[in-house]
């Protein structure tokens, strides 16, 4: 089957073995799929990672043990635990210590004509919600997680960081608990198109005066963390929604002084996002930059490295 | 009045003026101090401090607003707060912007015959609490402090890194909890101590082989951090008890991967500190390495700055 690969470089490849499911596995169809920024540092070497890249995604099931999911539209969570062990026995799956992460860690991911993953992994698709949407799933769910670790109240002060696609969709998803938002970047368009979704979006100098309960530091830069910890009020929240491959030269008794609590925060319920989604409460159709087909995908992770890019989708 | 002052270098001043207490503060008369890391800090230059160090003490009410406080033996909250913005008015005086911290912030601290405090700081101290228990208060209240921020439940897994005199009391102040308690260290005589005070006390290398839900950071250096963060488990909290001055290069990655929960901690309530020291429940008679006389303040600081030393303490 038509693949991207890599292994050490990024090639598209027209004659990839495609994957067999195990026991319990579905084989999908990938109709659409989306490059994160961590399928950029794949493609610059992060996590050692070889093989298909790729882990947002939606698509058709063509094969399954399970009769009820053969032709539905799904979506994925991308962790798949061994289901044996104590964290899989307490519903922590995505921290399973022997998990395999599509297109992440140890399985081939969604960048491909066919991907493969177990059906407890699968949740069908609405209707009502397009690909183009669909495929935002994953993303939003990693925003909601954050809902799930972090008590946001109607009337906390809360400053995302950050105005890639994964702050747009943060910010509208935070947006959801009735808080007070303001969104810091450094790109007017996005800014722009983050105001044309009714947020209080605003160059990074123009930080409010007072800092923030909840700040979300969405830039992965050591610069944005430095300023993140610089936004949140005494005994605040900063979540950290980035992996950040550099290591950083950090000064950390502020958090100590100020006794902040920092919350890493990575993937999430997609049940959440495919709510939101459905009945059109975060919008995506704006960050949608360009629709490539898989065999451009060299030219399509191009464009999604460019500062102005938002989401780059591949249809294989 | 004789008095320890810092200018950059530390000197016993024979004739340091006494202090002038404003209205709702009091004129204590010190009995007992103790010389605290921050201590050692401050004189290495931390914080910018000059003035009179010092911040754990035991003293006597000489002169106050508040007759029922006149000749009251007591201990003193270290933080001042404005009593007028919303932090104070939240009752976190503790992080009050315009605060005045003890021997650490813009306030002469209790390395002298007489220190001064606003009266609502003070707490009297029972009668069956000797001084030299009643000295610990502070950093008690500061081990008290995660307590309050972290909800450790009976049958947490929890470990201790550092058996420095700070340890030694997050140790025994943590186990009041009933949860399973490692404590880790470098200094056999320090792991010994704790021992005699049924704690689980190892060598850092014999930490345990499942990570722990909670882990408490109290070493202050670079590798200590580190490691802590190495023994937390995915979802599970790192308190970060002491500032370090160094700035530090980290991996924050995998606080994101396994989504973990720093929390800062710094100065807590006395109330709780004086109550499990009343009842016996911490233990301070072991960790007294010394009491010297406040004219022998260097040396006494000398002292504490050895790595086998746990608490020093200066009488006035």
């Amino acid at each position: 089957m038509l693949s991207v690969v890599f292994d050490g470089q990024m090639r598209v490849e027209p004659d990839y073995p495609r994957p067999r499911r195990g026991e319990g596995e579905s084989l999908i169809r990938v109709t659409l799929a989306g490059i994160c920024n961590t399928d950029l540092e794949i493609a610059a070497g992060y996590m050692g990672f070889r093989g298909v890249p790729g882990h947002e995604f939606v698509g058709v099931v063509q094969e399954s043990d399970d009769p009820s999911l053969h032709g539905q539209r799904v979506v994925g969570e991308i962790n798949c635990g061994c289901g044996r062990c104590p964290d899989c026995f307490a519903g922590l799956e995505r921290h399973c210590p022997q998990r395999s992460v599509l297109g992440i860690l140890g399985r081939d991911g969604v960048f491909a004509e066919y991907t493969v993953l177990p059906d407890r992994n699968l949740h069908l698709v609405p209707s009502e919600l397009e690909d183009v949407a669909a495929v935002f799933v994953e993303p939003v769910a990693a925003a909601f997680e954050i809902l799930e670790q972090v008590h946001l109240l109607p009337t906390s002060r809360v400053i995302v960081l950050g105005d890639g696609k994964l702050g747009l969709l943060i910010a509208q998803v935070l947006a959801m608990a009735g808080c007070e938002l303001v969104l810091l970047g450094h790109h007017l368009p996005k800014l722009e198109i983050a105001r044309g979704l009714g947020i209080d979006a605003r160059l990074s100098e123009q930080a409010p005066s007072a800092r923030a309960d909840v700040v979300v530091e969405c830039t992965g830069s050591a610069r944005g963390l430095a300023q993140a910890i610089s936004l949140v009020r005494p005994r605040g929240t900063l979540v950290l929604k980035t992996t950040v491959t550099d290591k950083l030269e950090l000064d950390l008794a502020p958090l100590v002084i100020d006794e902040i609590t920092v919350v890493g925060s990575r993937c999430g319920p997609f049940a959440p996002a495919l709510r939101a989604l459905a009945r059109g409460e975060i919008q995506v159709g704006p960050f949608v930059t360009e629709q490539h087909d898989l065999a451009d995908a060299a030219r399509a992770f191009d464009l999604a490295r460019q500062p102005e890019a938002l989401k780059v989708l591949l249809r294989p």
